[in-house]
């Protein structure tokens, strides 16, 4: 294993890191300002940042082996996007953000040049955002066999019906385009029921419930939305793969989604960490300041150690996706996805208690970084069903031997 | 210590249950539906559920050997609040709620009679709510030494300056009045600067800036303010007990307060492992019931224990309050003020595991729950100025045999 | 419940503490170094000590409802037996050892007048130990259906065979008696398979083949005994209660040995805390004693919060065997089997760490005493086992209202 | 960070693992015999294997940049350290036990031609072994200024008095040398009051006392002594590198040391992780498989995690220590020196638990690990005063900024 950065990396590195310090933080506050004056709307600074990272060549950086993107491997791209993870909302500004990179990885990877050519350019362009519709309230959707929706072919049409929630990014005024999961053959073989279709999110027949909230954010204008579809009509054409390919395309899809959550997870944890170290070098109670605490000191001392752990595991299973594929690491991305989040809440709550209620408050991002730490926690699948399968996995390492 | 129910409270337990189940849980969303509508209003559904609890006979039960309350001691109080505690909007619909309670019996014990004869009523009646204005922005507030705002003498007057935060229930519409602490004299020894003092809400020179938020809730309409106070003027006959009295105060105020917390947090922690159990019952995955895994009957489990046994440290404070006094009873005082609401946390957050994102929405109440429970590690003191409490208590015990 | 300790039980704790004091721990050095001397003997001071004690009034307090014992319910007993926990050696000096104890319960209740005439009086005078042979090396006997010995009816004789281990108190000169478990008959229904038979110990066909070792504690000279029987054979009139009875037997006798591991484990956890205690106020480090750094007060804050938790649940337990029996309290048996060991582990951790090396030496008892608390998370069923049966429990509360 | 094994890695590996199969694993049970049977002598299966693995070029293969060793870096040994950890007695029969290794890296660097000539051969060649004097009994030796042995100049020689414990390999009757440390001059600055010096064992005035135990293991015939100096007279050249010079060798000595000691416990644990494997495979409670159980598997995965993160950790120490230096690296090594033992503890009992009571015997080694396991969040330190460090230097990043 090789993670050492290389030049190309290290340019980058530098170049974002500047751009984060230069426009990235310093906005932070005018940001929430702007998305507290329009809720649902564009933030403004959003469009200007983006231009300027444009202009600065970071851009597309998530995009492996392209001619769109920065061709990097998952091990490069690691240290840039935990740098854009330090800040929840600056993924976007370098068109890094979820669920467009795993939807644009999804159909450069299975669309056919029709699908590519209608979607591609505005995504990569940053003009278009899109979400992906696979969670179901009625179902535990963390066995996605249980996914229930319905999409029946009707002549040159697909008719779906169904309900969702959680769908994230559909808040956002750009999104334009789902990836939508459902069954097209309920009597399939369990593996082969499941199909994934691209529907625009302006079809008739969708209507957006509501947002839902974790721990009392509704993330707008991002959004995680409830979503209802009654009789929505597609061209046919609109189907990835191939009827009863769903279950391939999502696992091949979520290796990147999933190991993008947890370098950004451990951006966020460093940046807590440092507000942690900050704080209590400043305050005094009893008599001396807090960071003297030999209370606070393990904290932190515990905080380095988890965060250096799960960075390099992050980058043990990025090194293992970029050479022997996203099937072979499968035991390694549930690995750290099972260790980033729970890293990142345990860091994030000692950063809290450090700066007393201060620490829960609109003041700091720490709460809100705490909440988006804790429902990574379920997404692409809880702990538990990670957990079981690493189990398993090692389990089966000496099944042959007994 | 004998926690046995004795026929009063049982008969008032039946009675409080009953209630719960007839009006409370009921109306349980019509009360969010309200404050949605009009968020820092009165929700209308509180008044009709007052009127219908004092005329059950379930109105001041925290009001220990008073005429005006069901005089019952901390022990017998204690299963009450409990069940209060189980739905987190209810407690104010018995005139039972944080920090009013607190701040009737100060007033009790320390008011004047004039001071008692303007405030008591109203608060009693539910009329007139109240706030406790003592954390500061600016300094580590969990060592009230460190509490700056002044309240100087002047002619017939004080005149209060000071910025303070965290004043829980200020948003409510009812609050007519603030207990304030802060310094009459910064040269006395460090325990006799404080004193408190009484300050209608609306006098001039107050100005209430914003709610502070607890992850994204900012409680609406109980409101957690902060407030400015410029040249604050009230008549000097507004002092508790004298100058220089703020932390005997203090000290003979927080056991009440603290032990109620904790009492209403295992009833919240109780309402959060219902709620699993009856999840982990009815979803599938995998092919079983969640239920069924040992992971979650683990958890279920590990929490049952947890909750039974900060019910009983709850209650064994409770009984050595009742029996030898608060300031004897300051080791479980602030044992269970560390107990309690870590385990809530804990039985929380499993909770919201079983139910998957579902658990951080605001479909479910855990999520509002657990961040109720997270603030309580903070307040009247983070977890650790109580362990330092506790473990130099226990120190000193072999201080003088060594 | 009422936790008061009355009369009779405040005499009995003050006459026990006393003869702690005078006689248990002075003679605690010279225990270990008769044992180191003759390491499968009887030592001479158990012996001195145990005539003291019986005259001193401080025998057989365990026996609840007796001619012969003390007639203590369980919650009079509990603070009892918490102090003879306090020293490893000191419950056999009041005739109140496992496996005794559950032994002469066992027999008081389920034993023919013969059974009883044969035993008891040695049993109850201390000059006969006896010891109960149930797990087997080969199966997972936390499950006891998966106990396979056979127990044999041959004419008037039963004729057993079988392989056991962990069978405590074998090693002690003066044991006699094995209560041992195994199948009547394979084919009954899964819990009427199981019987339990008395075997004198010197019967032909038993060889003691080996202590077990404790982490590298082999525990002489009580013993943990590794045995096996071949064609061992007793009169028939030595089965208790009948054959098939054997599962009855066991839920029967097991309530009240495990309260009572757990009632020990409890004073051993106070003793740990008291040599933390003093260990941290007298050494020095990094220019200040170590019990002054706030790391060192959460644990002894934590320490306390856990031991007295722990003997809350404990005495909750004790009162539910004591009031409604020993069947409608297994969920509370279960929780406090789960949460006692655990916690004396957590405690006696720290207070090794608190001691550095010495901790863990010969030097101090708190290696021993954790290999101990270790063991008792096996003993009677692992934690696993139990913490099912309360997750399974806690469900079925809301099993008919889904 | 390359953690890459190059081929010469990956060759020593292959061998290494193959000697491990064919005589290490298979020979462990006959060398627990031989200690029994003579438990202070020389077993002389190590003896055996010690030439067999000379011939085999595994020899000595710790030792950095050196004609004798095999010139590895620490990212190159450190794969090969952790296979010779897998079992426990292993390291020594590759010449690679603690403290020699330290010891020898120690003279190497530090000691004179003659110094050098005296031992090195000896200890290269494992005739030699030697033991390290540092900790005593009457203070807090991980604070080393508390350390109050005195080395005192008189004529020609230096004269030796003190009283050290925990000085692990006396035992072994090839142990020939101690390296002492000791105050030389009591009056000088706190860091310049140390030396170092060489004393070889049978030097009169040295008295072994006894070997301290760990939880009830005495480690024979390795040993870890007590051990009283009287008027102990070595020649004054014996003195390394200089009066006061103790502390700087000891900063210079325990960096590998502690790497080692980690490399050595992921061996350990991955072994103990391997049994539990094989363990829950076989055994059956309540109708399924141990390891189907959901507890059983979420275990598993997360030794899998905790493992694999701390393999990272140690690689990244040692790439620094090879790369920037000892010095530079001490964050690094405090870190791992923390992560790796509490990992091992907690894998280790897991693994304990899920062998039921057989697993705390003398019947798997995994009781025997953990008791050295847990040793060795003393050795060089316990975990407090390196969390201290590392909190400290976190902080140290955000000092200057504020």
């Amino acid at each position: 294993m090789n993670f050492e950065y290389n030049q190309k990396t290290k340019d980058l590195l530098a170049r974002l890191n500047a751009f984060m310090d230069s426009h990235v933080y310093p906005n932070e506050r005018l940001y929430h300002e702007q998305v507290c004056a329009d809720r649902w709307g564009n933030p403004p600074i959003i469009d200007e940042l983006k231009e300027k990272a444009r202009a600065a060549g970071l851009w597309n950086l998530f995009l492996p082996d392209s001619e769109h993107g920065a061709g990097l491997t998952n091990v490069e791209y690691a240290p840039l996007c935990e740098v854009m993870g330090r800040a929840h909302f600056s993924p976007q500004i370098f068109n890094c953000a979820a669920p467009d990179t795993g939807n644009i990885e999804t159909i450069e990877r299975y669309g056919t040049q029709e699908q590519k050519a209608r979607w591609l350019p505005g995504m990569l362009d940053g003009t278009i955002r899109s979400a992906f519709a696979m969670t179901e309230p009625e179902v535990a959707s963390s066995d996605a066999t249980n996914i229930r929706s319905s999409i029946v072919r009707d002549g040159d049409d697909y008719v779906i019906n169904g309900h969702k929630w959680w769908i994230s990014g559909v808040g956002d005024p750009r999104c334009e385009l789902l990836i939508f999961m459902g069954k097209t053959d309920p009597q399939a073989p369990k593996h082969k029921q499941q199909s994934m279709i691209l529907v625009p999110l302006k079809t008739p027949g969708i209507e957006v419930i509501r947002p839902m909230t974790v721990f009392g954010y509704d993330d707008a204008p991002h959004g995680h939305m409830e979503i209802r579809f009654e009789n929505v009509r597609v061209p046919a054409s609109s189907i990835l793969l191939g009827e009863g390919r769903g279950f391939e395309i999502a696992q091949g899809r979520l290796g990147p989604g999933r190991i993008h959550h947890c370098m950004r997870l451990i951006g966020l944890a460093e940046r807590c960490l440092e507000l942690m170290c900050r704080r209590v070098s400043k305050r005094v109670a009893f008599g001396r300041p807090i960071g003297e605490q030999s209370v606070t000191l393990e904290r932190i001392a515990e905080s380095r150690i988890l965060i250096d752990q799960a960075r390099l595991l992050t980058l043990k299973a990025a090194y293992m996706m970029d050479t022997v594929g996203n099937k072979e690491a499968r035991a390694e991305i549930a690995m750290i996805k099972v260790a980033a989040p729970n890293m990142a809440c345990k860091v994030i709550d000692w950063a809290i208690q450090a700066h007393g209620a201060a620490g829960v408050s609109q003041d700091f991002v720490l709460a809100n970084y705490y909440a988006h730490a804790r429902k990574i926690r379920f997404a692409d699948g809880p702990d538990e069903v990670h957990r079981n399968q690493i189990g398993r996995l090692e389990l089966a390492k000496y099944a042959e031997a007994t």
